[in-house]
This record gives C-alpha cells, structure tokens and sequence, in this order.
C-alpha cells in the first residue's frame, strides 16, 4: 500500500506528549499544509490560533473540562471559523448593500473550511512524526475560550487539536463497518442500521478486552447517553450572538 | 520534504478526467481511509453516497447547476452529515427520554465529522494518483438532491467531491499568506486584514497571468460580490424541515 494511505490508515488519537517542543517551521509546515486543502469559491473562511502560552494552555485545558494534555502539549490549535476576515476584506467594496455573511449558509462554509484545513494539518503533523487529538469540548465554554483569545464577531472556536511528540501508543479504534458509511448510488436505511449490530459486537469486544472485561457497553448504548444529554446548547445562542446563523 | 506533506502541497482541484473507472477496490481504499479521520467522541456521524449511475450522476450534474464534471467523473461521492443512523442505533436505549440530535452542537459535530472524513478520502485518492474536486452546487437545489438520494431525516447533502483519473493539470491557486490565517496565542485583528492586501496583489497577477490580463479582480472584490449575492438562503429552512439545528 502506498505511504501515504498508510499513515492514513494509522491515525489514532495521542493525549500523551513528551516535553519535545514543536518548532516554529513546523508549526508553519503544518499550517502551511492545512491552507492547501480545498475552500468553498476560495473564500478560505478559517483561522488556527496556536496557543504555546503556558498560562494560555492551562486556562483552556480548564475550559475544555479539566483535559491535562491540553495544557501539557507543546502546542494547542485552535481551529475557527472565520467569516470576520472575509467580511472585513470585502467592506469597502460592499459599502451599503446587504450582505449574508449571517447566512446557514456561509456558516457551514467556513465550518466545513476549517475542517478541511484542519484535517490536512492533522496528516501533515502526523506524517512528520507528531500525534494530535481533536478536542471538541472547547465548545463546552466556548464563550470563555472566544474571550481568551480575542475572537472577533464572525469567528467561532470549532475545535482545538494538541500537537506533540507521542509518549503513548494507543493503537487504531475499530471504525463502523464500511458498509455502514457508504451507499452506492442512494442511501440504504436498513443496511446502515443492520451495520451497526456488527460494530456493537466489534465494540464490546475492544472495549472489553482494554479494560480487562470491566467496560462491556455497546457503541448503540452509548450513543444513546450521549444523545439523551442536553450538550452544549448554548451553541444556537452564541453563534447568533457572534454573527452567525441568522438566516 | 516527506512524502505525504509533498503531495499535500501539491493539491489542486481537477475539473476533466479520463474515462478511466475508479474500481470498487479503489473505492474501498478511499472511503476507508476516509473512516480513519477523527470523530466526536466516535459518534462517525457522516455518510458517503457513492454515485456511478450514469443518469444519477447527470441529473446531479444539472441540480450542482450546470457542472459537466458531476457527469463526466467515474464515481461521483456526496458526503453527508448524518445523524439518522446514530438516532436509530440508539432508539432503544432511548425510550421515551428527551433527545438532542436537533442541537445545533450536534450538526456542528455532524458536518465537522463529515469534512474530517471527505479530507481523509482526498488525500487517499490523490495519493494513488486520482483527482479530486469539491463540489458545494450540490446546496443550491438541495431538497431535489436529498429526495434523489433517497436521504432520510437527520440527513443532509453537506458537499460533493467528483473522483476520477485527472485529464488536465490545472497547478495549485495561491493560498492567503500563513500570517493571514495563523494567529500567536490570540486573534490578531490588523494582522488579518493587512496580509489580505498583499495576497490581493499575488491573486491580481495570477489571474491576470491565467487569463492573458483579461481578469484583474482583487480577492477582496470577489468576496464582496459573493458575500453579497443571497446564497442557497434555503439551508435554513431545509437543515430545520430534517431534523437539525432547532435548539
């Protein structure tokens, strides 16, 4: 199989880093890696804020609910939405005209954006040696993280991403059956649900064997709990409050 | 430079291939690679609609607004946001509790999920040599996509991405500068907005290179023109009819 697919297939999530620094070329090759995936019409609606403040770290590692390795990574991404600068770049052009930046649509752009850059950023790093995990619970007080980092209306805090030197091997995490993602030519509704009894068994099984039996609990049951909880949902507020959404 | 980060600087959309297929081995290998990506707390809330039906594929072609590509590529992959599966799998744990996958959090968690697995898939696909291009059209008659698609609740068409055996080598477009886009410790509003000015001067000369001085538009003034255009303001409305974003 060729190298890249390989490191690809490899992926696992790292929350433990050696003291190792990430350099400021490296920090720049990722990025840089990150900028050339693909944007909606080029309109490149994203920022990263790299955060190697310690005191920076630590308050976020906090907000991000008491996650240690976010302040004990070398360096914390924080990977935006950005629609400000479009806006901001465009203005003397738009003069008084109405303008959707407010729109669904254009939020889900820069969201979508921000994931692809952010995606490329994570295989760059990773092909370079680093470990990274995606770290959705900056969302949980995203309000405080967005003031931390001076974040302008039209930008949101998507996730943050700790990049380091991995001192663990975690190995990969069984995926859903390939069966269960993909559809040829139209969504098949009995097939993706039928899928998931196999990856239950799959999970338990994993899950099982890594606790020494102790955690025994199917993928579905746990899906569950996580959708009966009311998440984060200050999101609809606060995105509209930041500019987003309106319409 | 390694591998992997030399064919991710190299990207660039691909708009005609060869009538080379794309097997279902590929495919596999595409999609699978794309399953590795990261997700929220392992919810994997996307879907791939994998279309190689010749008549399918035009049809989409035409709702995408008129992109021949749609048509002329060997498989065509419609990548989904999908939360229907994760709201079936756990419909018996649920019972009668209340449930949020109409939060605005989960659709953020479905539409990043969604993008970190399409970026995995693209890289895979360039890397054995294949094309890529994203397709957002396929928002702009959105509800005639899903219902072709046979999409259920929970579900939406977040972008398409045509794959096939490139046929024209376009070169990479100019990115905004790396301090345009990557911010130390804290979001840097003047920063932003300056290096704007000097990647509308690279983008002036690319154009107008590409175009033989027939094109001279700045980034900036093609920004406002779309920010000003009232895009796909149906997503609303359509992302509330399915199920997302209601809280």
């Amino acid at each position: 199989m060729n190298e890249t697919v390989s490191l690809l297939m490899k992926h696992r999530s790292i929350r433990k880093f050696t003291s190792d620094p990430v350099s400021q070329e490296q920090l720049a090759t990722i990025v840089g890696a990150g900028q050339m995936a693909s944007s909606s019409s080029n309109v490149q609606a994203y920022s990263v804020i790299a955060v190697t403040d310690q005191g920076l770290k630590s308050q976020l590692a906090e907000l991000a609910g008491g996650q240690a390795y976010v302040a004990e990574c070398p360096v914390f991404l924080v990977w935006c939405a950005d629609l400000y600068r479009l806006k901001q770049a465009s203005a003397p052009y738009i003069g008084d005209k109405a303008s959707y930046e407010d729109s669904v649509e254009n939020f889900t752009v820069a969201t979508i954006d921000a994931a692809l850059a952010s995606q490329n950023a994570a295989i760059a790093a990773e092909a370079m040696g680093l470990g990274v995990v995606y770290i959705g619970g900056i969302r949980s007080r995203i309000q405080e993280v967005s003031e931390l980092l001076g974040l302008p209306e039209l930008v949101y805090p998507a996730f943050g991403m700790c990049v380091g030197v991995p001192d663990q091997e975690p190995g990969t995490r069984p995926r859903l059956p390939l069966a269960a993602v993909l559809h040829m030519n139209g969504y098949d509704k009995e097939e993706t649900v039928q899928q998931v009894k196999l990856y239950d068994e799959t999970m338990v099984n994993y899950l099982s064997e890594r606790t020494g039996g102790q955690r025994t609990t199917s993928w579905s049951e746990i899906m569950a709990t996580r959708l009966t909880e009311p998440v984060r949902l200050h999101m609809k507020p606060f995105l509209e409050a930041k500019g987003f959404m309106k319409q």
